[in-house]
């Protein structure tokens, strides 16, 4: 930090396990791979090569050697594993994760109809061998997933092995956890907050008004992804008042009296 | 490619007729050129050098020389060509288009009023040594023109020498071939496409929901322009059915049973 | 320039006290900043360290460096300012100045109450060693502020000491001078343009709609901020009317017979 200042909330160190920054590259060259790292390497803890992009990418080991060098756990879009699982490929999978050296992989049924059982399994033969992150939440906007069934889904994928669950946005922020004009489902989000540890769930959160939604539901330490690779620097300004949107959210009392109007 | 899947939509090898995608290029550094093009190469087929920006741009001569080495066609954005005629320099034109070495120029009247046998006539003289491109549409958002004189206009632009018409969207994506909200003007680009012969058009399509449309309407090897630099890697996923948006477009219908809903 | 036109607008010499572009940085890298000075430097005049980006840039002193030595003037978000005020922390951020090399700085009260008195102080205390930017307007959606208000506001800090007063829109420009639809608020603005001097302006002007808007009511050579690092380039087109919003606005009224209607 270049300054101190007080009132600023304490973030874990690295590699932590709450208040993750998820970010996703939807391809990046390798020199704009290094401008990023020289830049966010200390606020930045996942890297997900976005959905299909990693079929194209020039120089994918090296992009993926330079994230694993700089601390940070990198895996393949769900759109990708399910590219695979509906061609009958879940094998020639784990050879690419391999191949590629991935020790993170992705578990999703946002576009394809999965029994949640093999779900389940799926994410439970990859967690032998690798960090899981599975995501819950449909990618079609007409899909409604009653929220005992989030929680359920949620609770055995983190069961059967993942690391974090992840609540579904895409990349534009209106789907799954929100509406389709972008404001989160309250009633949802609290009822899965009620009965899933807040540690274990990682929030998809694009836009800029989600990332502050959450941080003032949950602070500074909540997981967020989908970040583009310029917002991950504003996102950390906000997780610590230092945006005017969380100005006041870690101030004491005494000195919000200085506050414009009530939040 | 990194890995090889069955059902991927083949696309055509570089120069090529169809499949084209034409980046837009607003101002990038000679740097950030040679960053685009290590990880944009295969996937990149023309460059427009957006409106007037050539006027500003740092050494323009080694942005194009990059280029095309590259294996792209580069050409001025058409109000910079509007910008000459309206001042009567059509000769300085080509003479600046000699000095900068392209030997690819578009000829549009987005802006200006041009009687159209004028405009053929651009399209014609400046076809005997260049590749042309020639626009159809304004960029005013209250005009209209009926779809019997699009296509007219596009058959005689095409008569008269261009190699593809280009149908007017803007940077933004709300005129011409769209509305102010973005969607497309389905009966008028269906008018067109029964009289004009679909590898000679390029659909300016900005929006991801627009070059989604147009991929499920005219398949993975259709023309679409105005891409923004970090747009080319995801259309070519959208292209390929490697994102959930045309997930589904390519597969053989034994496998769609894992469709989560119809299209 | 890279070619010579008739009836393109004179822009003054820098450094220059009339139509300055100033560029909000949220998070470059250090070869970013490079990059944007290779093709940026003769168009930007002032740099914003946006809010409180600053407090996790790496090598901000370079950066800084780099900026001056491109002729810039560099300064802190005002919102940083205010987190420093709000802590009862003003010699600190003197200090802090100090250590950074700075010799520009904002005041501002967006996030916060303060007298209005209190902040012309921290102005005339500034201003004794350095260049000061203050800011008027809220950054709360709710807060109306009458135009007399502002009128008075910006006139009294300019006598405090103020080289230019910035009017309040945000990174996303839908507070303070504009609606929250973005659209102008044409009375307001009209009210301040009659009873502050132009020149002593910096419109905040984020989306391209304002920057039109700006420059079709007060010319080539308006004061324009919160311009993205990727838009100055476009801004700079359409100050010159090499773009299709501003195609006509300096052609003498022989040439605009091709204007395709009135604007």
């Amino acid at each position: 930090m270049n300054y101190t200042l007080p009132f600023i909330p304490e973030r874990p160190a690295q590699p932590r396990n709450s208040g993750i920054t998820m970010m996703m590259d939807k391809g990046l060259s390798i020199r704009q791979v290094e401008d990023y790292l020289s830049a966010n390497k200390e606020l930045t803890d996942v890297v997900k090569l976005g959905f299909g992009t990693s079929y194209l990418t020039v120089n994918i080991e090296q992009k993926i050697k330079l994230y694993k060098e700089a601390g940070m756990k990198v895996y393949l879009g769900g759109t990708l594993f399910e590219a695979f699982i509906v061609r009958n490929m879940f094998e020639d999978y784990i050879r690419l994760l391999d191949k590629l050296k991935l020790d993170c992989a992705e578990v999703s049924d946002g576009s394809i109809v999965m029994p949640h059982d093999k779900k389940c399994e799926y994410i439970n033969t990859l967690a032998k061998n690798h960090t899981v992150l599975s995501e819950v939440g449909s990618k079609e906007a007409g899909i409604i997933i009653h929220p005992a069934k989030w929680v359920s889904m949620m609770n055995s994928e983190l069961s059967a092995g993942s690391w974090k669950v992840i609540a579904e946005a895409r990349e534009s922020g209106n789907v799954g956890i929100y509406r389709a004009n972008g404001n989160a489902h309250t009633i949802l989000i609290n009822k899965i907050l009620a009965k899933v540890k807040r540690d274990d769930i990682l929030w998809e959160a694009p836009q800029k008004a989600q990332q502050v939604w959450f941080i003032k539901l949950l602070g500074a330490n909540v997981n967020l992804g989908n970040i583009s690779y310029d917002d991950v620097i504003p996102l950390e300004t906000l997780r610590l008042g230092l945006r005017g949107d969380t100005f006041f959210s870690y101030l004491p009392a005494e000195l919000n009296k200085k506050k414009i109007k009530g939040e």
